[in-house]
């Protein structure tokens, strides 16, 4: 089977300048490999004319895809629409579709469309549009000579949504991709060097058509076996049986399967359980609050938080003896699980966590630096806390204590599943 | 005077298969910007001779300096060094300061240096070597039919270091750079059409060498004046002027100028004011109190917050009242008014901040959709309820909210500030 090669253009100065970090590549070149589509080239220019061309004719010898990102917002500096319009040798239309979404996002802001807006309807009569619901723009899908060339405006959200709404679908189709089977393992609490020792002997051991891949996040490294094969069955039988093999090597660093998030991960055995957690946060500030309720139907288990990050707030709305402030600091074991126990009370929930830590960059001691953070966690049995020490960049040290606090969740509630 | 173009080339396949997100050339971006060089194109390729030849010739007719990252690894993946040799037509040979480097590296963590890592201390002859004091892989400066073309490792943080001590010194002088100066003018509710509009004939207005760029975010849109010119004084005046005239146009939609995040924003304006503030949060989930203390020094003016998410919580916590939440429903102008007003009385603060609203995906009515949300502002003189009407997207329903009750309180500041 040949290999589909596709290249992605992203154009704006914003990227080439450094303005915005350019995440949209990272995304497709992801979503692209999961679908068996090789990303062979990625090409940021500007909003020129020439430089739009010029691309396009060098992508078209190297890609049998091309996917385009940017330049399609209504102003004058936008050109993509245009120069797109010119290459294909076509002409702009009215596309009824476009101009009824442009008038419904409109309409639900209360506000009449502008004529700039307006303008974003007429597509080159050459392509076929990738609806946009949820932004102005409107994709556009070309084919010529076999390959295809796919316009899609620069915001994350719009262009992934049209992404997956309509384009890879699409490509699948025309390209007859092959079976792609991913299976993803989610690890924690284990560094990278480490887990790549734990599982040499097994990953030599796979056979040729069944990849693995690190992939390290902020939370962990998720595994990801990748299968090509013709027929999907077998080929899932096989790589469940992998990932059964994988399983037996780190069973303790495990916190999901599938693409989800450790928050969501929490959710379900929270949900599984029937349990309830309230969160008492001062380092983490509202983050551990707002990572439960991110995931939807989180208010079956979450009900609320007390940031408390002025000290009388501890005291006043967690009941923190003033006395354990004074003699262990707010940064102590002794305050943080007072935090925690007593947001479970206040709160009437099975569960409470509690954080309280120097996220930095001022605020640390010769005793307790910067990145020095307790958490805790309590039921009705127990209550465990931990010292974390992290360095000194404050958002990550706030991320990595959310975190942090999660992975204590789950390894206090572990014992129970093997009851 | 001429301006000078760069092309910034990453190498490596983890880029185009999304594992990592390129921060490396946005960071080369913002910094060769910074300095007067123009970058034309970002191109990201993989570890394959062919590719890096290809790119290397493209390249040389569109810049004059060639910035290349990955591939100077000591494993047989890495290829750069080998194919640069080659397309110098020059042969490798040992830098001595190069390999003290390395040896140093490796005596510091005390351990002997490996071949493979003394082999990376071998250069090409024809390349001025660029010292890396924080990793093993040296860089490589060419200069060829008066193109400069420079080779460093992909770690962020040895080709940073690498950039700002040499590589960047070094261009300046080669190139005697032109003066260019940013001024960014961030703006707030306002869309980019109507911003176009209003802005129309002042931008066509605008001379030659002073740039305008729309740069959308989530939380609106950054215009970014970039001026080019041969004395700094003179320029740095000419734009501040065009900033004036700017301001004048969209006075109501301006949160900030320069470089800073709403949030930051606002924590300016309370500090100024002297003022003290906390959240009630029932849809926002704790973000508006994250947003807060993401800001290093935060504790100066938030004091805390209370995420409501149950109802019993608004009733408990809040003293939202019972017969408030019956007759209206949490998601009213009467109970955010309550939670704002309250949080206020409890925290002790001035200004009390208050959220509550269906963020999806479910949990909707026909009366109230998803993504009807009430947003409140409560100080000692005034309570300000706002309706808020967003889409389906339960995370960007929840982003945007924390940011329109940022965007209160600058608003329901303001007006103190003309007094």
């Amino acid at each position: 089977m040949e290999a589909v090669n596709a290249e992605i253009i992203t154009i704006g100065d914003e990227i080439l300048y450094g303005q915005i970090v350019d995440t949209n590549s990272a995304w497709m070149g992801t979503e692209l490999t999961k679908v068996g589509i090789r990303v062979k080239q990625i090409t940021s220019i500007s909003d020129s004319a020439l430089a739009i061309t010029t691309a396009l004719d060098d992508a078209r010898k190297r890609a049998d895809v091309i996917l385009i990102t940017g330049g399609l917002g209504p102003t004058k500096d936008d050109l993509t629409k245009n120069v797109l319009t010119a290459y294909f040798r076509t002409e702009l239309q009215l596309d009824q579709q476009s101009l009824d979404d442009v008038t419904a996002i409109f309409s639900r802001r209360s506000i009449a469309v502008s004529e700039l807006n307006r303008q974003q309807a007429f597509l080159p009569a050459a392509c076929t549009p990738v609806r946009n619901v949820l932004g102005t723009a409107p994709g556009m899908w070309f084919e010529e000579d076999g390959k295809i060339f796919v316009s899609m405006p620069g915001v994350p959200f719009e262009m992934q949504r049209m992404m997956t709404d309509t384009v890879l679908p699409k490509l699948k189709v025309y390209f007859k991709t092959p079976e792609i089977i991913h299976k993803v393992v989610q690890t924690i609490a284990i560094p990278e060097s480490t887990l790549a020792e734990r599982l040499e002997a097994w990953e030599v051991s796979l056979p040729p058509h069944i990849k693995l891949a690190y992939l390290p996040h902020l939370n962990g490294v998720r595994l990801r076996l990748t299968g090509q094969g013709t027929d999907a069955n077998i080929l899932n039988e096989e790589l469940e049986q992998q990932v059964t093999a994988l399983v037996k090597l780190i069973p303790d660093n495990i916190f999901a399967f599938g693409e989800i998030k450790l928050e969501e991960a929490i959710g379900l055995l929270l949900k599984e359980k029937q349990l309830t957690i309230a969160t008492a946060e001062s380092c983490t500030g509202g983050l551990l609050a707002h990572k439960f309720t991110s995931v939807p139907g989180s208010s079956a288990y979450f009900t609320g938080s007390v940031v408390a990050y002025h000290n009388d707030v501890k005291v006043q709305e967690l009941h923190v003896k003033p006395e354990t402030l004074q003699l262990h600091g707010a940064v102590s074991e002794e305050t943080v699980k007072q935090m925690a126990e007593n947001v479970r009370l206040k709160f009437k929930t099975d569960i409470g966590v509690a954080t309280s830590g120097i996220a930095g960059p001022d605020g640390g001691t010769p005793e307790k630096p910067v990145g020095t953070i307790w958490i805790a966690y309590a039921d009705k049995d127990k209550t465990i806390a931990r010292l974390l020490n992290y360095n000194k960049n404050r958002l990550l040290n706030i991320e990595y204590t959310a975190l942090a606090v999660l992975n204590l969740i789950r390894q206090s509630l572990a014992p129970t599943v093997e009851e």
